[in-house]
């Protein structure tokens, strides 16, 4: 079956790829065709046949079109214009995560193709009282542009389901951490840098309180349960086709405290604290406490401890 | 001051504008100009110089770009496709309940006129399951594309306020009893119905079971409440400007036996159910409970009881 990864040259999108190739996960079919579509991509590691890379916006109507036409049985949809950017660019961040969604979606519609779609929302959707804990049953107050386009869209993929147009389930993604490669502009990226670079030697800063509490995913976590997104049965969901993900509630505190358990105190000497009002007045919003019933009910997997996330990020990156 | 209501030709519109013609009830200044926009009106009775009547679609817009140019300091927002019609013509409801309403603040945007902004949004975005009190917190979870459209726009009014492009709060309306005229397409006229044209000497039928609880407001009620809302300063709202209005709590079976109470047996006899799968399966979705305590502590008016609403539609109506 063809299977087409919106968004597939980030960096979630092309391990979510690198797992679809290397396992056979997906209950719906045998993967005959992988489909990336993104604006740019690293250099091809896949040396696979299977594979098809094309280089696009993915507001670029004729191009979606064309892959929809195609009849991809599953979609991920991982195409987005990041936090900070979409904050600070109102007109890029509606274009790609909202019109685009929705042009996406229009396109399934009129072409009478019912792919099943798995979204990357965001608990970015949530905002204010950051002291509550997020229930499923919690409604969206978003603090961000961002935020709110991808709580558009959420409703968008529930309509668009409850409709029988498409087959969608979206995913609200924690922070994701520890992301490698560079410092990003999502508001969210000090998350991952505060390990990441003094892992690699380098200086870290942090813009929020030591204390700030956070709510985070690693890379495997994530790529699990989007494919086991991909595999739950339509009926198990109903007409409510928004989960928030099980994260891990941690603090920046603990995650440094963790980092010198791993490694040694000079390694922590190298992140310090740096205010930065734009960021605070982003991630100071975001809910880091979570009771994800729901999320557990249906089968997905969560990560144990900040420990056990910066150990796996340092394992699969080789450091020594 | 100049105001503007798109959907001034529709009952509430035509009941808010008479409202704010007869009273000097903005605290933002002196109405010198009162601009309703609808496809149509009702014949003038106002007559009154400061009225404008403007015969366009909401999605118009040329029209609605020369009405933002004249720089109104208010506009209520109760341009809507209604629910039934938006359920059963998909593309309608989403160009004139959502693409309108985006390319209205989009033109807000690029004037740079601030309007406040009072958007009748809907209780409708609510669905599922209907035993459980709806919270100020608790999400939208639309079971129709109405409320769906409804709670995007929510979505929009509130990044668009925070952005500091308008200045707007939505209101989730309960479903509006009694309104006089003729049964219209939303799924919830019935409700009006087996009031109105009973009391006609017409016949009048319920689709839902008898004892199927409804969450229902005045019209004179919700007239003061979007008044009301009009007269908040922002800085008592803060970044959330969804607020569900002070409904009221009754059943088909309560309504019909405060109309045998107000008048005989033989007008009741009138009443029939007769069930429909379509109107059941939005109508039976929406939660009829509420705990709408920031309406509340924001000042907002409630109805008291079934009686005092059928009895306030018989003395406005003049029926004896």
């Amino acid at each position: 079956m063809k299977v087409v990864i919106f968004g597939g040259g980030g960096f979630i999108g092309q391990r979510l790829a690198r797992e679809l190739l290397t396992e056979e996960s997906l209950d719906q079919g045998k993967l005959t065709r992988l489909t990336l579509v993104d604006i740019a991509f690293p250099r091809d590691n896949f040396n696979d046949s299977r594979i098809e890379y094309i280089e696009a916006d993915f507001s670029e109507r004729a191009v979606i079109e064309k892959i929809l036409k195609s009849n991809p049985t599953l979609i991920f949809h991982l195409a987005a214009v990041v936090s900070g950017e979409a904050e600070k660019n109102f007109d890029l961040g509606m274009k790609i995560n909202f019109q685009a969604s929705l042009q996406m979606l229009e396109l399934c519609r009129s072409l009478k193709v019912h792919p099943r779609i798995v979204f990357a929302s965001s608990c970015a959707v949530f905002g204010g009282d950051v002291s509550k804990v997020i229930l499923d049953e919690t409604g969206p107050k978003p603090q961000s542009s961002y935020g709110t386009q991808k709580a558009m869209v959420e409703l968008l993929m529930n309509d668009y389901s409850r409709r029988g147009f498409v087959d969608a389930r979206s995913l609200r993604l924690p922070t994701i951490a520890i992301r490698p490669g560079k410092p990003n502009t999502a508001t969210s990226s000090f998350v991952s840098s505060i390990i990441r670079e003094p892992l690699n030697g380098k200086k870290a800063t942090f813009p929020v309180p030591l204390d700030t509490e956070v709510w985070i995913h690693s890379p495997k976590s994530v790529v699990q349960n989007f494919i086991h997104a991909a595999n739950i049965d339509s009926s198990d969901l109903g007409t409510d086709r928004i989960i928030n993900l099980p994260g891990l509630n941690t603090s920046i505190k603990e995650m440094i405290s963790s980092l010198e358990q791993l490694t040694n105190p000079e390694v922590v000497s190298l992140i310090t604290q740096k205010p930065d009002k734009f960021l605070e007045s982003i991630v100071l919003t975001w809910p880091p406490r979570f009771d994800t019933k729901r999320a557990r009910e249906l089968g997905f997997k969560t990560d144990s401890s900040a420990e056990e996330i910066i150990g796996l990020y340092i394992e699969e990156e080789g450091i020594t």
